[in-house]
């Protein structure tokens, strides 16, 4: 039987628009998710999980109510659950999230059109 | 307050044994650890779990009973659980493995000498 590796930086290969994050892969009930994100997004936080953060091309800073922390490409961050965030990128960067299936990009509320669609693979 | 992110790839500048996984990082009751391998591991299974691996450097092979899957830097792949999966890198590799906590290196038996201690950070 033939297995394919999955190469996540070729996934951004296949779509260009932002803060729309894409499954590219699952273990158990978690999900890895591509993304590309510039500019701000909203505050927002996740009651019942934590969010993991790796950069894979390009700079991201999240900030904290009390701080930030400016990631790397190569670099990751965990949040904790419950942590209020908002991301920022000054320019374009590649990110992949690990998550529990089914939680909200915009945390614990709809937030509106920056509320993506969940379950989208690519 | 000063947050710090996580770098995988300067970990190994901590430790040079293989076959021994360090903690890094933690996600709800999952680990990221980073490890050295080389050569062939042992033949084993999880049965109550997946197990993620991604590449940091070099290449790694990932042989099943039907089969294998051939990872490069920058690849990843899910070990479905209950999968027997033996792992080989005919050089060195760098790799990131992403599991629930308290999961042996070996499998669900105790493997002697292959098997690591779990919960070492670093």
């Amino acid at each position: 039987m033939a297995y394919s590796p999955i190469t996540p930086m070729a996934k951004f290969e296949l779509f260009s628009e932002q803060w729309q994050p894409k499954v590219v892969a699952e273990m158990n009930d978690y999900q890895f998710k591509v993304v590309r994100l510039e500019g701000d997004f909203v505050w927002h936080s996740h009651a019942d999980t934590d969010e993991t953060f790796i950069v894979l091309d390009g700079s991201l800073r999240i900030d904290f109510r009390d701080g930030a922390v400016e990631l790397a490409a190569g670099d990751m961050f965990v949040v904790p659950k419950g942590k209020e965030h908002k991301p920022f990128a000054a320019s374009e960067v590649k990110v992949m999230l690990i998550e529990p299936s089914g939680v909200l990009n915009t945390g614990d509320e709809d937030q509106g059109e920056r509320t993506a669609q969940n379950d989208v693979w690519i």
